[in-house]
C-alpha cells in the first residue's frame, strides 16, 4: 500500500481508463453517492467507468441512479469508495478484493488493502474527498454530480450535526448548491421521509429499548423476527442506529442486529469522551471514534448482548 | 413604516444608545440566538444593550444566556428582531409594542409595526440577516455571538433542511464555526436530544398509529394515559404532530392530543395539494395550509378521531 494525494490520485485518472468503482455490501449514502458522482465526473472527461455493488441499491437512492447506463466494457483500473476493509465487499464486487489499484476513502481504519491508498480520515464523508478530487481535476460538477456528492456529505454527517463537521463541508454544501444540488429534496428523502414498513419496525424496535450502567447505555435491538413482521428492508435500518444516543444521559448507543448463523452485527455511538472504534475491535470491527461496528457470534441474542454492554461498561469506566 | 437597507441599519446602530432588544412571546431559537448576538455585538462597540422576551427562555437556550448579565439602563432606542407583528410580544415586552423605533425580521408577512423596518422575506432565518448586519458593522463575531448566531440559522431551516436555505446559509454556518460555533453541541442539543421520557412517550404513541383512506391518511394519539404512564411534559409533545406526515404515501398527517372535559386537540398536516386550514376551520379552528389545528369535543376518542377522519377523507377527494 501507497499513501497518495489528491495531485497524484487526479493524475493517475487523467492516465487510465475503464474504470470499476466498488462501493462496499449494505451500501448508504456515502457509497453510493460516492460512486456513482465519481463515475459521472470520469465519464465527462471521456472515460469509460461503471460503479459495482455486490447488493442492490435501496430505492431512496434511485434519484441518483435513474437515467446512470451501466456500459460496456472489461475493467482496467479498479477503485473502491467508501471501504475500509475489502471485507465489506459483497456478491460480484467480492471478485475484485485482491485487485484494488486505488482506494479513496475517509476511515482512519482504513486497511490499506489497495496498491495506492488516498485516506482522509478527518473527512466526514467519502463524499467530500470525491469534491475535492474533481477540483483538483478541474471538472465542474454538473447537478447529477452535485445531487451525489450532496447526498454523501449529508447523510455522513446526520444533516450537518456531527461533531466531524467542519467549517468546509458548509463551505462543499454551498458550492454544491450553486451546482444545482436539490438539498431540500435531498434532505426530506434522506431524514424526514419513511416507508410505513420502516416506521413499524422503528416502533417495534424502541420497543427493546434496554437501558444499562444507570441510563449513561441504551441498546436496542433489530431482530429477524421484527424484520419480518414490519416487512422493512435493510435499507430502512440506516438511521436506527442513531436513536439509543438521542436519549439525553446515554453516553453509549447500541444497535444490535440478528443476521443469520448466530452473527449480531453492532453499531456502536458514543459520546466525545469515549471511543466507539476501540469498544468495536474488542471484537474484530472498527470505525470511527464517534460511531463504528462489529460483529458477535454467539449463542443467542442475550449473549451477544452481554458480551457487548460489559465492553462498554468498561469503556466508559462504570461499575455495572 | 420606512424600509431600510442593512448599511443604514448599522449606521442608527453606531450612533445610538442604551438598547432593548425585544423577542416575540413562546421564544424560540432564532429570536433568543438573534436578540442575543445583537445585543453581544453592540456591547462589543461599547454600547449598552439588553434583551427582553416575556415569556421565560426555555431551559435548551441557557448555553445562549449564560453567563449574560442584564445592564442598568433607561432603553432608549427600542429594537425588535424576529417579530412579525407586535402582537406577538407578551409580558413586559409588551410594555414598547408602540414604540419600536428599528425592526429586523425575516418574516414576509411582517406589519410594519416599526418606525424602520429591516425585513428580507427571503431569508430562511433572523439570526442570518443579524450575521450580515454584524458584517457590515464591522464586528467580528466571539464564540458567544457565533453561538447564538448559529442556533437561529439551524433551529430556522430543520438543521438545513428546508427549501429556504440558500447556498450562503451554508457558507454564514461555515463562517459562524470558523469563529468558533459549537456546531455539533448545538445540533445535538436543538435536533437529536429527548428524554428517555420523551422517547417513551414517542413509542406509545407510535403504537396509536392508524391509516385510513388507503394509506393517505395517517393518525396518531396522544392519550392522557400515555402521557402520564412515560412521564412526559407537554413541552416533550413538540414535534410529535410532523410523524405521521413523514409517512410515504400519506397526504394528510392527523394528530389528536386528549384533553380535558371531552376536548380533543387535533394537529392536522398536509401535502402540498391539501389545505390543512381549511381541514380545521371546519372544527372552528385555523393555521396555514401545510399546517393547521382546532379542537373536537364529544363522547369519546373514537368519536372525535372519526368526525376528523371523515372530513379529511373529503378535503384528499378520497372514497372511505
Amino acid at each position: 500500500m501507497t499513501a497518495i494525494t489528491l495531485e497524484q490520485a487526479a493524475q493517475i485518472l487523467r492516465e487510465h481508463d475503464n474504470y470499476l468503482v466498488l462501493m462496499h455490501k449494505s451500501p448508504d449514502g456515502d457509497a453510493v453517492g460516492s460512486a456513482y458522482a465519481l463515475c459521472r465526473a470520469l465519464r465527462s472527461i471521456g472515460k469509460k467507468a461503471n460503479p459495482l455493488c455486490g447488493d442492490e441499491i435501496p430505492e431512496s437512492y434511485f434519484f441518483i441512479t435513474d437515467g446512470f447506463e451501466i456500459q460496456d466494457f472489461a475493467p482496467e483500473y479498479i477503485i473502491s469508495v467508501d471501504l475500509a476493509t475489502a471485507d465489506l465487499l459483497s456478491g460480484t464486487a467480492k471478485d475484485y478484493a485482491d485487485r484494488i489499484d486505488l482506494c479513496i476513502d475517509h476511515h482512519g481504519s482504513n486497511t490499506g488493502y489497495a496498491k495506492l491508498s488516498a485516506v482522509d480520515g478527518k473527512s466526514p464523508s467519502c463524499a467530500e474527498i470525491i469534491k475535492k478530487l474533481i477540483d483538483v481535476m478541474g471538472i465542474k460538477a454538473d447537478r447529477e454530480i452535485a445531487d451525489a456528492i450532496f447526498t454523501g456529505v449529508c447523510t455522513d454527517t446526520g444533516c450537518f450535526k456531527y461533531s466531524s463537521v467542519r467549517p468546509e463541508t458548509h463551505r462543499i454544501a454551498a458550492d454544491l448548491m450553486d451546482c444545482g444540488a436539490r438539498s431540500a429534496m435531498i434532505c426530506r428523502l434522506m431524514f424526514d421521509s419513511k416507508s410505513p414498513a420502516k416506521l413499524d419496525m422503528e416502533r417495534r424496535v424502541l420497543d427493546t429499548l434496554e437501558y444499562a450502567a444507570g441510563g449513561k447505555i441504551a441498546f436496542i435491538c433489530i431482530s429477524r423476527e421484527i424484520m419480518e413482521r414490519s416487512g422493512a428492508t435493510q435499507g430502512d435500518t440506516e438511521g436506527v442506529a442513531s436513536i439509543p444516543r438521542q436519549i439525553e444521559g446515554v453516553r453509549v448507543g447500541i444497535t444490535m442486529k440478528e443476521k443469520e448463523n448466530g452473527e449480531y452485527r453492532f453499531s456502536v455511538r458514543a459520546d466525545d469522551d469515549t471511543d466507539a472504534s476501540e469498544i468495536c475491535r474488542k471484537f474484530g470491527g472498527g470505525g470511527h471514534r464517534a460511531a463504528a461496528g462489529c460483529s458477535i457470534y454467539a449463542d443467542s441474542p442475550e449473549k451477544a448482548k452481554d458480551l457487548m454492554i460489559a465492553v462498554c461498561i468498561e469503556a466508559i469506566g462504570e461499575d455495572s
